[in-house]
């Protein structure tokens, strides 16, 4: 969700105005600051970033805030929008925007700085700060650690509840989340947890050990990130721990960092199912070339897929020749089949994704895809008959509807099918995309129509 | 996500085994099933009651487990399966599980049962039960009153911290969460919030209203799901609280429950994006009824709309007749076409969706798409190009790749502006599908292709 135009136009203007304004104790700009979330300024220093005149703007904003405040909407800014702002700060102010940043959104930036800007920066940060930091950025994008932070509460094993409450009023300002405990070992191994709810009705002398759920729902930092963001859907968690080779425990993943993943999941499984590549940014932002080619790579692979309609119909021709009148309905023969085709892949594909199909549901899916797919072609075929008749008599006729029956089961069949084969062979069942099943579909109507066709018309 | 296929094997064989052998003490199913998550009881439930010979193994697990346990595992079902169950129980025990669900979950439970099961259920409950039942029970499906609970911490204006912090050990086993705390005024209105972690660190006998925000995030109860999902992901929310129109709150929109909505709503455009209805369920278990209603109509009117396909053609037919080598590149061209343009409308769907792209982004995007549609038009011209002098000499491969950087040019703008112009008309972007876009291409496909034939074959 975003601000619609107009507020966000209202707060441009105004937010520009006020800067104008701005006297030595920075009001009326503060105070308006004050007023406006953390998102919605991001949003309005995003656009500012994005019209290069208007650069110094969204720093001067920026300068207005608090340091806690700064940092905070900067974590709102896509990565590129970031880069912008750090490039105009001196080494002082980044150091001072990053100690305030998550952690997990400091690894981020500071994966994207240059070299030498990174060595400049390390070399100024405190040696636990400079570990923790070097370790977080060192996970590969995509993976639980790469998205975990280090900003939990750890208990110690052994403590009692009363010392754990004290613990999490200490830690509250920096942790991300203090609603779920980690009890840890003197190995820093992950042994038990807690919500802060089930402490705060515990007897205060208690031993967090004795109240502790042992058997934690927890992942490994190695995990993709879309693996990590359907546990966290599927248990209703507030946190998942992340553990690393060595079992200790390095991290969190909190429920608005999954929800996050999950929709810029579900925009790579939209854009798979139209064979884009993922794309490094929003599609409004994201590097032409990068997009041309997210984009060509299947395009071309098809037009060359696409010639086996072509074979398919030269291997016709003389049928074409003396019933021209055929033409007319191969597009929307093909189109039909294609278009029930990507509609069975598509179903398939989603429902493997957010687990509702599996690979063992293939026999059940295709006795419904039959009659599902059959009643389709039928119906189909009923509404094309009678232009059948209209364009090329009965003999026509009859060829287009049986065709489209035909047509639309077995497109639909290999719709359907493709995603069960792929994942048979440890293939992403995606890659079933509406462009490859209906170039597909279109080599395999080709055959099926001109077959029906010859046959019919060397039987009248 | 769910379990893997052996792992539920196992599982299900398991608990038939431990069912078998249970005693009048109930061990080990009891034993066993304490040690097993209640969302994986709810899959493995979930695959006995589909098999109408393993309903009475559902009923007797869901025997064995406490009501609040049965109650909550109750709740990870579908709502088909929840109705079977409650089928093979008496009232009394649908009332004491009831009792235990989340008010969210009872009112959707509820609202699937028949009118007759449903007064006898209302007329045993407490009438403060019943209203509240009646209520949530009422709000229209897909709206934040249909998704929200009613089981949160409610604080009184005027309160001190140690009374609010009072309340929360009070309501902290009924409520949906204790950490995220609603101050209300006498009339019920929501006048600010705070967090349990400010209330846990804010001096005893401050009163609450100086430490909560006063500037609420809340939504209406009649808004559509979608957007409330939508807010709570921007704005990184617990949950959002939910208004009625003389302004009382009734209930708040958890995060886990946010997240099911934005993966559900991920599915529809999904599905949207194929010119596939919404589906009441999963596409393993929806009726095929109404999957087949679901396909059919738009797959029908794209029939229709392919006749243009079929004009175009008709119209060309001499040129088609004395060149018969032109309809080989046909299904190439036209496919290639409607795969870029394909490519061009899910992009824009999908970015007006998650707010990256806006109506006012229109010429900004029309520029992007001018020259990544070109780029990728003359990509394919070069591929096919070659075929098309094998195929049928020099003038079939100047037509055809000059047919192929036309159609693909103009089909992905087609595909690229369709969403706008919906938008403009407000009708929902996501109507601009791969089915209706590729259908449009086709036909201007037709047209762009034997016009320049003509031209070109005219005069050579």
């Amino acid at each position: 969700m975003s601000l619609n135009e107009e507020t966000l136009r209202a707060l441009k203007s105004e937010l520009l105005d006020a800067l104008e304004h701005n006297d030595a104790q920075q009001e009326p700009l503060a105070g308006r600051l004050a007023e406006i979330r953390s998102a919605d300024i991001g949003q309005v220093l995003e656009e500012f970033i994005e019209d290069d005149e208007q650069l110094h703007a969204a720093i001067a904003i920026l300068d207005v805030l608090s340091t806690e405040r700064a940092a905070n909407v900067l974590g709102y800014l896509p990565g590129e929008s970031q880069l912008e702002v750090v490039g105009e700060l001196s080494d002082t102010q980044v150091l001072k925007l990053l100690e305030e940043m998550g952690s997990d959104e400091r690894a981020d930036l500071f994966n994207l700085l240059d070299d030498d800007r990174r060595e400049a920066l390390l070399r100024r940060m405190a040696h636990q700060e400079r570990e923790d930091l070097k370790r977080l950025a060192s996970y590969e994008e995509g993976t639980a650690g790469a998205i975990m932070t280090s900003d939990y509460v750890a208990i110690a094993s052994g403590m009692t509840v009363s010392q754990a409450l004290m613990r999490v009023r200490q830690t509250a300002p920096d942790a991300e989340t203090v609603y779920q405990l980690y009890v840890l070992d003197g190995d820093g191994e992950l042994v038990g947890t807690m919500s802060l709810r089930q402490l705060m009705v515990a007897r205060p002398g208690a031993v967090v050990d004795d109240i502790m759920i042992k058997d934690v729902i927890k992942t490994a930092v190695d995990k993709p990130q879309e693996e990590v963001a359907r546990v966290v859907a599927r248990y209703d968690l507030l946190a998942l721990p992340v553990i690393d080779v060595d079992g200790r425990m390095v991290g969190i993943v909190t429920h608005d960092d999954a929800m996050d993943v999950a929709e810029s999941e579900a925009t790579e499984d939209i854009h798979k199912g139209m064979s884009i590549g993922q794309l490094e940014d929003g599609v409004s932002r994201v590097k032409l070339w990068s997009l041309y080619r997210k984009r060509v790579t299947w395009l071309v692979l098809l037009v060359f897929a696409n010639l086996f309609s072509g074979a398919g119909i030269a291997y016709f021709e003389d049928v074409i020749a003396s019933q021209v009148a055929l033409v007319f309905f191969l597009p929307l023969l093909i189109g039909s089949g294609g278009n029930a085709g990507a509609q069975a892949a598509t179903l398939m594909v989603r429902g493997m994704a957010t687990g509702d199909v599996g690979v063992k549901d293939w026999s059940k899916m295709l006795g419904r895809e039959l009659l599902v797919a059959g009643s389709l072609g039928l119906t189909m075929a009923i509404a094309v008959a009678p232009i059948g008749i209209m364009r090329g008599g009965e003999a026509v006729a009859v060829i287009v509807a049986l065709s489209m029956v035909a047509i639309v089961l077995f497109g639909s069949l290999i719709g359907m099918c493709l995603p069960f084969v792929l994942e048979r062979f440890k293939v992403d069942p995606a890659t079933a995309s509406a462009p490859l099943v209906t170039t597909l579909i279109d080599a395999t109507g080709v055959l099926i129509y001109f077959t029906i066709a010859t046959m019919i018309l060397a039987s009248v």
